[in-house]
């Protein structure tokens, strides 16, 4: 029996499209490496702001970003079209691990992998603050065994 | 009898959807007025690419951009998912001069509209140069009326 | 006697150091047009927080833009460091149009020019409002001559 | 005796101002998670073109990112300027590792912090080939016992 890893494609519980942009292509005609991260971003806050009802503007409760990492494997170019898919690693009182799989269309290995981390803080004072109940709501079908990224 | 403007959704050839990302918010919670380009930018090298078949790597006669202006008429908002107009308003002997509208979803008058300008030349000189014949064929079914923008 | 215009650098009253980055650069690894814009809001923004006291985050009356244009004349290559110049060409009750130019280190010409307008509006409503005394204050000593761009 | 670790800005051998821009920040006001990257980016494509001569049009070997990590520790936001601080933790036959500190101005302690691989390959190919001299030279002074970050 063979466990599924971050380096599939069927590990990731939810997928969203995101279209490069010809921006995105640095001088060595691939996209740059930072902007991997955004892609990241955007999986992730949009997922949130959809099906968890973050509201950025109002919400007192909103996450900051303590780390992230990337794994880049395969160049990706403008006007490709990217799979990026989202799991859940760890979900505490007042934090989030998610690991994340960008993959060309098609592909079953990741053109990269990565994680990012949430923790949850008031926004006026920026203190550590309990997972609102909507947004562990939306994160719990995306919990996956523990896995090395 | 009414003539279409560059102010309805009527007026473009081809659209291209394109989905903001996080960062694409700046701290007013609005899309930036800077990104509005990137959008303008990604449509109109999007349809060289794919329709005109232009090869960003290879080609020898690729575009450059003299002029760029956009008039912004309501904010977008992450995770906004943007209809991207295109016509073009003058095809010269080597220049293309495109008008661009940006339109929230649904909506018949556009959040944003501009034009942009391609002068195309040899990429080792620099020194203008004829529309490649693809390009040419790819753009021709876009052309309108002119129109003031 | 002629008169300065947009297209020399003394013609300019205010003066910034923005040092492009990696990104900046395109697949034709020059500085990508949209990414220019990104330097007139910085010039701007910048200025409005430095010299005219603007706080983003806790004003009530702040600049959106209903308008920017860019003419571009020469290549910008990271690393290149720009001088940003700016002036301001009309000082309204509650707009301005600032003109900025874009210039390699030591050149009198610039890569780049265009214009920009802000419209102060209450955050809340969005509604127009006077140019608050702290900024005008900061916009009157650039106001220069009516030039057009 | 105490050692010098990546968390103190004495660690570092090199020293670049990045100033941030309007577009950094994020809807919360301050600059993105992603936007600190293009920081790393910058700070080594930087040095790697001023001191180790890299001609990123021209030369056949070029350095590419197959790993990429930041912690985040405090807030940046526009109009802040960035000591970006630079060491280099590892140096291979065919990679280097280098390890990143950014500190607001005349902080001790830095505001993020992460490390970024390099591995140089033929343009063409894509192969592994061994660093550059002019490079490799211009690596060795930023040489630092090996740190954990």
């Amino acid at each position: 029996m063979q466990a599924v890893s971050p380096e599939n494609r069927s590990f990731y519980r939810h997928f969203e499209s995101i279209p490069t942009r010809w921006m995105d292509n640095d001088v060595y005609g691939h996209v740059n490496n930072v902007t991997y991260y955004s892609y990241f971003d955007t999986l992730i806050s949009g997922y949130l702001i959809r099906v968890g009802g973050l509201d950025i503007q109002g919400d007192e409760i909103i996450g900051v970003t303590p780390e992230t990492f990337c794994r880049f494997r395969q160049s990706l170019t403008f006007p490709d079209v990217i799979d990026a898919g989202l799991a859940v690693e760890r979900l505490g009182q007042s934090s989030v691990k998610y690991l994340v799989g960008l993959f060309k269309q098609k592909a079953e290995e990741p053109a990269a992998l990565g994680h990012f981390v949430h923790v949850f803080v008031e926004r006026e004072t920026m203190r550590p603050a309990a997972i609102p109940e909507k947004i562990r709501r939306a994160l719990e079908p995306l919990l996956v065994e523990a896995a090395e990224v």
